[in-house]
């Protein structure tokens, strides 16, 4: 048996790393490379100590830190031995992982994107939010970091009580309203509480692909709603759905809102088939004529539906904040699903949102881009029509963030769109929302996201390839 | 100005309760009471000890306590001064909860926790993140609302990165890291990008149950790996897992690392299969003997392993924020996954935590939090000790953030921990993180989230529901 001590260790009392860690890091290093082989004893605490002239607690803490590690092990009453490890090279590692190009990510600032979802961060009132994000943070910093419960913070919840009663048409006691990362976390939220792998879910064709990403991967089947002038119609009953994705306010990607009639037969059919409906209410702030239109839960009497909102659209993508709202007597198993699956939404920004909801900065900040959006609305309106009158036609629903722009059944909406991202110039082609059927051609264009300049160059790549 | 040492304090030496734990909590309820009023004056440490007979050490350490809680705080070259506590009341606002009565949620600040994994909130250094956070918000507010990929914020990305070198061995490229909406969000995006619906998931038995919902959720079919000395063991190839999840710093919940030729048998079964594994490292900062044990990511020269961490145990649950690296040649893929079902991680924190981490704060309130945790851990394993040493076995791995209390198979833990639960005080059952197999029984009880006369108080309640 080769004794330990044998083994020459160079400890630097000037490093600044601690005698121990060095001394740590040498007994290792000695036991992966075999210099201390399997099984061997080390040399007790008390005879190491004096022949290192270290103090015994250093040479017991490096041998505690090793058997926690699982290099060597205590024997009662016989001393400590080396374990078996595998061969373990640490250092060939990071090399590899150091060395080697690694892929690239998109990067968001990438120039001139005519995407239709996202708002004009330039737009942004960063000076106001700032401020209400450092009073927050002077004030009470404790509501940085902690809510109440795990439906959020309350004071949040509140003010989107207002929100909903003052725009939406929607009344809601603030504790129904459950604060969520955005509206995808919402509708998972919705999804794990609501229904079951193997359920059927209805979704509207055309629709929004990460609804569908979402429900498949929650094990959903789906009934497919087809669309007609009122709205997407109601299934027809030979498989329920146990629940039923809406966008009744404004529909996507097609534009336009599901009929008073078609929304009372939904909430009727709810009602009779014992099925939930969640209305995903995305971007319904902006209407650039008239009032907003009442959300469909709004209406409803018999509780079934389930009302999703985000702040994506109307403030910024980063924040990640969405609600939902849940009728009174679900609330017990939203609140399962919560403690089941853990909660997403961050506490930072809730309280400074609350604040900057209440002292009305929000309101102006939906005011002044609606304004600004709704011009650029016009402007793109004008563009398309001028360029591209005699080809296209544009379903003007003066309301959200996108247009659509209906192509005739001859031309390939996927291919225009591919070639004006090689040009980038980013917009979605209808046909790839469609589930099934006979999908329409066209083009989903955002308009909020871009300058007047920005919007006469998109438009012009994307004449280009269509003419 | 009133000297507080004209305040009687009533120390009693015969207690249980440590006499710095006494003197901390009768200080304590004075600042709250307004008893010592806002910004006055505390006594010298000196003078205090000599007033109460005690060593100045004693003072000292007690004003720490108070000092980390936020109680009162030192300014340089003048003594301690009170702070203003004022009062987080969340109950004015329940009575604008008006009319019928909604089901309640459960309250976070219920009073009297033993929760296995929470920190201490009342430790959090309130005033160096809120101006770290106001730092931000003044000098960059754009980087509270926009960051530069679906990734993340770039400069914490460079942050974590260096965290993961020095106190995890884990080198990594801020290009492979991804924030996360905390550590669950991080293992479903590994889920979703790394297997399908259908395939075969490797899940420590016990284990931590959020993972098996989430894993379930995502359609996957366990292979459950038991424990033996050295840890999870290999799946012996009949179901081979897609991708296994481990916690190979400090399983939860028996406690204890994995040994290091467990750590090489995985991952030479993971190249040998071609399968992925997760290292959940959820809680490996808190070490009270030694140092940290290196990450098994570390050790991967394969790239085989994908690393989450999540900042809700050391720094706070309320940041939702996580992250986990990824190994190069998968990075397209996650991004991916990002693009399909959307990001939940908020940008807002984001920048301020990479200041946070670069100044130095983060690892000062890593080294205090594991200090007092450290004396709370053993103040609850005395007490333990103390009143149920004929019938529990307490195995002490030094580590974490909860203690596992072993109890003989004739104790039905999943009874004593509901009606500790009747009593306010919140501990798992050893029994029901069980997947199959026969059950060990016993407690899994925190001891970070609470003060010592809580955990006295805490573990007398558990105390009475053994004997």
């Amino acid at each position: 048996m080769i004794n330990i001590s044998a083994i020459v260790y160079t400890l630097d009392r000037k490093s600044k790393i601690p005698i121990f860690v060095q001394l740590t890091n040498q007994i290792r290093q000695r036991v992966i490379s075999g210099e201390i082989g399997i099984n061997q004893r080390l040399p007790a605490t008390r005879s190491l100590a004096i022949e290192l002239g270290l103090s015994r607690s250093t040479i017991t803490n490096t041998y505690e830190q090793l058997i926690a590690e699982g290099y060597i092990e205590g024997r009662s009453g016989s001393g400590y031995y080396s374990c078996p490890v595998g061969e373990v090279d640490i250092k060939s590692n990071s090399s590899s992982r150091k060395d080697n190009p690694l892929p690239e990510l998109p990067q968001r600032k990438s120039q001139h994107h005519i995407h239709p979802s996202f708002p004009d961060m330039r737009l942004f009132p960063y000076r106001q939010w700032a401020r209400c994000i450092s009073r927050v943070a002077r004030l009470t910093p404790e509501a940085l970091i902690t809510s109440e419960n795990s439906f959020g913070n309350y004071e949040l919840r509140s003010s989107i009580a207002r929100f909903l009663s003052e725009w939406r048409g929607l009344e809601a006691r603030p504790e129904q309203i459950m604060i969520t990362a955005g509206s995808i976390d919402a509708l998972e939220i919705c999804l794990r509480t609501l229904a079951t792998t193997g359920d059927y879910i209805g979704l509207e064709n055309p629709g929004y692909q990460p609804l569908r990403n979402i429900a498949f991967n929650e094990g959903m089947k789906p009934v497919w709603l087809d669309m007609d002038s009122q709205g997407a119609k109601v299934p027809d009953g030979k498989q329920t759905p146990t629940v039923t994705i809406l966008t009744p306010s404004h529909h996507f990607p097609l534009g336009g809102a599901m009929s008073p009639l078609r929304r009372h037969e939904f909430l009727q059919w709810a009602e009779q088939t014992d099925s939930w409906i969640i209305e995903d209410d995305y971007d319904s702030e902006f209407r650039y004529a008239g009032s907003p239109i009442q959300a469909l839960s709004g209406f409803d009497t018999t509780n079934r539906t389930i009302y999703v909102g985000t702040f994506s659209k109307i403030f910024s993508v980063g924040l990640r904040l969405g609600f939902l709202v849940a009728p009174p007597e679900l609330i017990p198993e939203f609140s399962t699903t919560l403690g089941k699956y853990g909660v997403k939404a961050a506490t930072t920004a809730q309280r400074a949102l609350s604040e900057f909801m209440d002292n009305g900065e929000f309101y102006r900040h939906i005011r002044r881009t609606r304004r600004i959006y709704g011009e650029r609305r016009k402007l793109m309106l004008s563009c398309l029509r001028q360029k591209l009158g005699d080809i296209i036609s544009v379903e003007d629903h003066a309301a959200g963030m996108q247009l659509l722009v209906a192509l005739p059944d001859s031309y390939d909406d996927n291919a225009i769109v591919a070639a004006a991202r090689d040009q980038g110039v980013v917009v979605n082609a209808l046909s790839s929302h469609y589930a099934q059927g006979k999908p329409r051609k066209g083009l989903v264009m955002g308009f909020c996201g871009f300058d007047e300049d920005e919007i006469v160059r998109g438009v012009e790549v994307i004449t280009g390839n269509i003419l």
